[in-house]
């Protein structure tokens, strides 16, 4: 079996190879440049792991493994346009260096290769497997449109606001495993297990996403801090905050909106602590990381098969709080 | 067996049932709005009078007759957005109604929906079915973004211009028969004549389409005449013009792209004729045509079940001349 550190090497160096066509290159250019930027890939490590669960890595999981990073992918091209970021990975987006036609047409043509490599798939599950993934691609994209629609309310509720991130976010991981784990042999019980341990990790990932946002440490992180205050954007952090604030807090957010950077980031941190938000915000994350390690205890294999996994699982939920 | 016009009515009602979810409405709602425009459905019935040929209509034919169809409006919905189109059939297209961002979501989720039609598929060809549906998908992504890049080209080669015009129109046609006959039971040299059929009709309605926005009979036709030669649009007339043109003509449409458009309008025309581009292009659309019956000819079985193909290709290509 695979360590989390060996599969995520031989992925790479699999995922590395040409996926596209040369002609036109000026299509298939700008999809390769996206490609190339890099990623962590968790999402077909977890197909590959959730596979290895069960037994030897089979073909289709590689080829479902490169579907599945191939779709994210895609859906990072779009909502680099739909979010106008001119960065991703400190390299210019796809929109940005080479303009929205193309960016949306070279996203296009990435999930179209994406299910290109779903139809060399081999297993009788077949139709199953292109079922959930078709599923879960639906949920990724009204995950992207509410949190679109979010940005322009107000008032969103944690209920809302949990929605819009399991959609825009775990599924994929729950989906990942479960595939793997379809191929791999396992039965219902086991993948409905592998499915919630997905979006349980997911949750708790993005959660200590837009913690380090605030509290992580600039150096280690290898971003800003405050960035997520400064746009203004929604987060576990701001949703909870604008739930919790009484009317003079309210109104101290809607000055802080205007104010400064450095003043507005002074200030949301005041806030959020004053409404307990950040003790609040480590709580939570804590209890989808428990429940993401609980699930993982509760697939019906032997404990020496989950090594990896459980690698994977602290390589994205241990970092530096 | 359906004549055209059953076919065509019987596709109608169901392509009219819902595709999406109801929520959120902010994705799905746009994608429906799209849908609502209608269109002639040529793909679909294509796809239904493929497996017709060769034996009873297959619920797997519906529903890829329907992928189809949402896969076309899925590429119409962000062509759009990249020709920066205000109308589609007279109405708003999706980005001038909901905006960029959105018309770019529906689309992608459009084009998943069409893939989870797919995964409906019982037939054991699912997996070819899937490979040629992709492999098209792809074409018609480079034929968009050739179509793109030969806008800002001054010169581009009646080869590049028809490979382009291939792919961007015809494949879909091509592979829509194919699949269809592929269901119906029909063997690799009736897939190959059905494909031909398919790409020559593409042709000949695209080089028609350019003909008629120059010297269609502008009442019938329903739009203003010379709309492509005020874009500045290359059409089979423009490009073939351009190939044919003196250094004294090519001057001219130079200058002319600077002028009033009735004054362009009229001064192209009269270079069209002047390079007998006018005559040229009826032969050309012609010998599609020809190729186009000659395939359906040549499509081994009795000729009675060919009616309905038939009716369709003398409707798609026997418009006012």
């Amino acid at each position: 079996m695979f360590s989390f550190q060996e599969l995520s090497t031989v992925f790479a160096e699999r995922f590395g190879n040409r996926h596209f066509p040369t002609q036109p290159a000026s299509l298939y250019d700008p999809a390769g440049y996206f490609l190339g930027l890099g990623g962590k890939r968790i999402r077909p490590l977890l197909c590959l792991m959730g596979n290895e669960l069960f037994g030897p890595i089979e073909e289709d999981a590689w080829q479902m493994a490169t579907a599945i990073e191939l779709f994210h992918n895609f859906t990072l091209i779009h909502d680099d346009i739909m979010d106008k970021a001119p960065l991703r990975r400190g390299q210019k987006t796809v929109h940005e260096r080479y303009g929205i036609s193309t960016a949306i047409l070279s996203g296009d043509v990435m999930m179209v290769v994406g299910y290109e490599y779903i139809s060399r798939v081999q297993s009788p599950h077949i139709r199953r497997i292109l079922h959930l993934f078709n599923q879960t691609a639906m949920q990724v994209c009204e995950g992207q449109q509410l949190d679109m629609d979010f940005e322009s309310r107000e008032q969103v509720t944690m209920d809302e606001y949990l929605h819009m991130i399991e959609l825009k976010t775990s599924v994929l991981l729950a989906a990942s495993l479960q595939i793997g784990c379809m191929l791999g042999g396992a039965g219902l019980n086991n993948q409905q297990t592998l499915y919630r341990l997905g979006r349980n990790l997911g949750l708790a990932f993005q959660i200590q996403d837009d913690y380090l946002d605030c509290y992580g440490d600039a150096a280690k992180f290898g971003k800003q801090v405050g960035g997520d205050i400064v746009a203004g954007k929604k987060t576990f952090l701001l949703v909870k905050t604008l739930e919790l604030a009484t009317a003079a807090q309210r109104a101290e957010i809607r000055r802080l909106q205007q104010a400064p950077a450095a003043e507005k980031i002074g200030g949301m941190l005041q806030l959020y602590h004053a409404c307990g938000v950040d003790v609040w915000v480590k709580q939570l994350k804590e209890q989808y990381r428990t429940a993401a390690y609980q699930s993982l205890d509760d697939v019906a294999v032997v404990s020496s098969r989950k090594d990896a996994l459980r690698q994977l699982i602290d390589y994205l939920l241990q970092r530096e709080f």
